[in-house]
This record gives structure tokens, sequence and C-alpha cells, in this order.
């Protein structure tokens, strides 16, 4: 940790830590992962949660809601510059007896002094019947 | 034009070129701004979409379906560096009497020798009670 962030080398160690945090539903972890300043989450059918005070409270809040979940992520495309990083992923949540959700993310990871932070997520639910259409990256 | 492909200058001009296009149901200016290889669109609700010829041809099925909508749209974050840019943009799409849906998307843009291209695009729709509760970006 450098102050109160992670120290991540790369943008793929970014994310394995975030799927980790919401896999364990740490909220400590997650607040130290994204970036101070104008960071954006954008959850499956929600507005825009804007910088990093509100972008922890949501977070807090699925996790206080839910059972830690099982999430399976495949990485569909990585596109990278010496200090910004956009991965689109395809992640399958699952939560004990519901059918598992599928759900298709853009991250954005960019590089500080102590490492890659992440800034942006927007990710959207992928109905069933599209799914089933052969159409996701799973 | 280069080859099939807009001269854009900047990932800013490119976008305006996005909207009009979309606006205007333009499949041949989509075709000319989307680069080619591995991009990834990902409409409201839908899959993720790659490739050129797939992403014009889904563009290409809502603009036979649809009337040309009017979109007012108002980037909310952009992030750049000398080659990759992202941005956050908040789309109110009107079309005829219907209500308007307010759609958040992520817009990827990359340069190339010919200029700024379109690469990614992930949309997803705000569903009505989350934009009363002042969540979104408009």
């Amino acid at each position: 940790m450098i102050g109160n962030k992670l120290e991540l080398r790369t943008p793929d160690e970014a994310e394995a830590v975030y799927y980790e945090a919401f896999m364990h539903c740490d909220k400590e972890v997650m607040a130290a992962l994204w970036a101070d300043g104008d960071v954006i989450c954008i959850h499956p059918g929600s507005g825009a949660i804007v910088g990093h005070e509100a972008v922890v409270r949501s977070w807090s809040h699925i996790f206080t809601n839910a059972r830690m979940p099982e999430i399976n992520f495949t990485v569909a495309k990585r596109t990278m510059t010496d200090d910004l990083a956009v991965h689109i992923v395809a992640e399958e949540i699952a939560t004990g007896n519901e059918a598992s959700a599928v759900v298709l993310a853009t991250n954005v990871y960019q590089k500080f002094p102590s490492g890659w932070l992440m800034t942006e997520h927007h990710s959207s639910l992928v109905p069933v019947q599209t799914e089933r259409q052969g159409q996701t990256l799973q």
C-alpha cells in the first residue's frame, strides 16, 4: 500500500484484485483499488455513480445485500497504452441457488505513481435469450 | 477518406461523427468510422458483437427498424493518451412519440495512421426509476 492505495504493477493485476474483492465482498480492498477523483462506476441497470466515495458506497451496499458470489471472468479484449488500459470482460456471476447471470463489463485502469488503479467500470446484464443466441463472448 | 476510413483529427471529432451517423441512420458513415479488426460493440441489452462486419451489420439492423432518432449527448468524462481515448457519455434518445430513453455509453477511440476511429462502444439503458433518483449524469 502507498497511502490508502494498492500497488499494482499491471492492469491484469488490478483486474484480478477487482474480482477477488467482488467475490469476497471486501469493501476495504475495493476502496484501495479505485483511484480518487472523478472515477465512474455504472452497475447493471444503474445510473452513473461518480467519485470515489459514492462508488465505494455503492459497492458497500451491494456487499451488504448479497451472498459472496462465484464469478468466472474472461477478458475478451485488452487495449493498452503506457498509462491507460481498457478491458472488455465477460462475467458469469452465481450467487447460491439462483441461475448465474452473464454480465459484460468495460473496465478502465490508469497508471498512477503507486501503480495501476481502477478508474471506470461499466457493466450491463446480458439477457438470457441473447446469451442463447450465441452473441456473448463466453 | 483514406481507403474506406474517415480521417478524424481528435476523439471528439470521431464522437461527433458517431452521433451524426446514429441520428441520420447512416450505415456508410458508421462503417467508415469503426476501425477494422476485433472491435466490439455492446448495444443496450445485447451481447458483445465482435468484428467490423458484425458491428456494422448490427447498426444496419437498428437503422432498418428505427425512425431517425433525436439524440442529445453529454460527454461526462474524457480520458486520453496519445493514441487511446475513453469517453463516458450520457445519451438522451427520442424517437417520435415515445418517451425519450436515457442511455449511458462508454466509447473508446484509437488513433490510426489515418486518424481516430471508434474501436469499442458499450451502452446500457438507465431505467426511468434510477434516472429519477438523480443518479444519472444529465
